[in-house]
């Protein structure tokens, strides 16, 4: 796909009038913490200093990896189909959390290993019954990867709200997202591996050895171009994540980033399109081993740390209330002119 | 007050079925994080494996301190009743974040150094215009104090619903909080003073030193009974909390814990009736200073960690969507069985 042109939320006029609004609130300065950040960021992002969170959606791609050949995953591949039939019948934690929070959710085959026939609630972006195997050959072809960034991109593109939230379901992604970071940031395997779903120690030092390996052979005959690590390593719904994360930033939306395999897909995007970045809210720091460190190098300060490893966009879900609180705070709380309040003895702003 | 009897909420028989009814949830064992340990923990408290959060009420008392008299804060007293007019008129950050979540709000006058008059949504029980200066002597008297207590007791007793918060209003009550904290863990004052609304160095450097004297001056005439540190450095809003949170947990209801004044509170709570402790969700880990230590001495987790330090409850009232998200998953979401999806290869417990 044509990778769009984000231009960064930069303005400095828009950001004084911000920081000047969020100051008059009553409360102390810089007492709503990282509220008042988003806050911040979302007026930028928005272009006003009455932000808001419109019919939020989330968008949860779900794929197969044939890297789970190699037994890199406590669960089977099944449980990829079978968790997507949970989806749609309204039983797994997204829809719960998303019931909760009045956030829209959207069900992608991205190339899950079965088929659904046509199915009310399913959006159909089948690339292929998985990716191949990655300890092997590329997962994915050069074709594959494009058609899978197309659909994300549509996807993204289709949808009214003003925030976007990304979620996945896929047996074997954390594998293929910790291979993503160990190529794009060169950090050591073992930084970037972790239990997945719960593998014990034995089966995390394997799925670290499967990773090094493949990167390595990866490294012998390619440069570590970002879709080119993306085609070699990553699932369809981290390629698809890759395409709609460029096109809602595009579009300006404020983009909910979930755990570490939806932070892998915005490392992808961040190397082609860094003020990509300035579209994001982190929703959370994941138990995943990989993703603390992975935050740290995108500069993230994620809004909830609550030993989340779930995927499905759980995170995303549950930070949504934190969202809504931003803006509401700025655009519904009194001045401390309006309420008559005095403001700090030390005559600082307040 | 007659200190109410707490009972510890511990019951294996319920414990295993609890931890049984969440692992089976589709989702890997232990994967939604601190929402298990609060699902489990609600579930004993109510007795129930099916536990729901039902009309969630918060109490903001206000009251005035005459230690700031020392010039202990960032703001000039008049800031407490100002800002008591300000939640009435429903435009201080804690009426913007219950409208929010849902959460009922009851404004008390605890002990504001202001004469409302009869007003549409204060609860009078004004024990006295503030508090005496503890720089100089006791802040109130143990008739007052016990007072305090009751009239918390009896707000919290007439509530309806199950999870009850707590916020507070009062410039000069981190000091007081302070000294609390100083006076029952014997922890150092440094460790216990922050700069509440935003002192400068300096500024907190002289209410570390009103605190230190203040507590040691106690020390050299009275132990330190919990009632005793409470009458002598509280505040009317700390004493009625304390009281409040007794009754509450007495009749097992939730106490939903806010930030370093409200956790102090909870510390002469829990010095008098340890198993108070069992009925508390730490709502999160205020930036003022010596709340982290101070929840660290209570085993406590706090849920939320976003540098919040504003008070009025509002850090309680943002955990509530992480309360309902507990609850809602332990009762909605699918089990393995129901869902059919295959469990974790290595024949664990999923």
């Amino acid at each position: 796909m044509t990778i769009p042109t984000i231009s960064p939320i930069h303005d400095d006029a828009l950001a004084r009038a911000l920081t000047a609004a969020i100051d008059n609130k009553t409360k102390p300065p810089g007492s709503l913490g990282m509220l008042e950040s988003m806050a911040h960021r979302i007026g930028l992002i928005q272009r006003t200093t009455q932000p808001c969170v419109a019919e939020p959606a989330l968008i949860v791609f779900a794929g197969d990896h044939g890297v789970t050949e190699e037994g890199i995953s406590a669960y089977p591949q099944s449980v990829t189909w079978q968790m997507v039939e949970n989806f749609l019948a309204g039983g797994a934690a997204i829809n719960v959390f998303a019931r909760q929070n009045g956030c829209a959710l959207h069900i992608v085959d991205a190339g899950v290993n079965h088929d659904f026939g046509t199915r009310a609630g399913l959006l159909d972006r089948k690339v292929a019954h998985g990716t191949r195997n990655f300890a092997r050959e590329a997962a994915m072809t050069p074709q594959q990867c494009a058609q899978a960034m197309e659909h994300g991109a549509e996807l993204a593109a289709n949808l009214a709200g003003n925030v976007l939230g990304f979620g996945e379901m896929g047996i074997g992604n954390t594998t293929s997202a910790a291979a993503i970071m160990h190529a794009l940031t060169q950090l050591p395997a073992a930084d970037c591996v972790g239990a997945g779903t719960g593998l014990p120690a034995a089966g995390v030092l394997h799925k670290q050895q499967v990773v090094q390996q493949a990167v390595a052979r990866h490294a012998a005959v390619h440069r570590f171009a970002p879709l080119d690590v993306l085609a070699s390593f990553g699932g369809f719904e981290i390629a698809m994540m890759v395409g709609a994360m460029l096109k809602g930033a595009a579009q300006r939306k404020v983009l909910l980033i979930d755990g570490f395999i939806v932070t892998s897909a915005l490392l992808v995007a961040a190397k082609l399109q860094p003020a990509i970045l300035d579209y994001c809210v982190f929703a959370h720091c994941s138990d995943e081993h990989g993703h603390r460190r992975l935050l740290e190098m995108l500069g993230a300060e994620p809004v909830l740390q609550m030993g989340l490893r779930l995927g499905e966009g759980t995170g995303s879900v549950l930070a949504l209330p934190m969202l809504q609180a931003a803006v509401n705070f700025l655009c519904e709380m009194a001045t401390f002119d309006s309420a008559g309040v005095s403001g700090n003895v030390s005559g600082q702003a307040a």
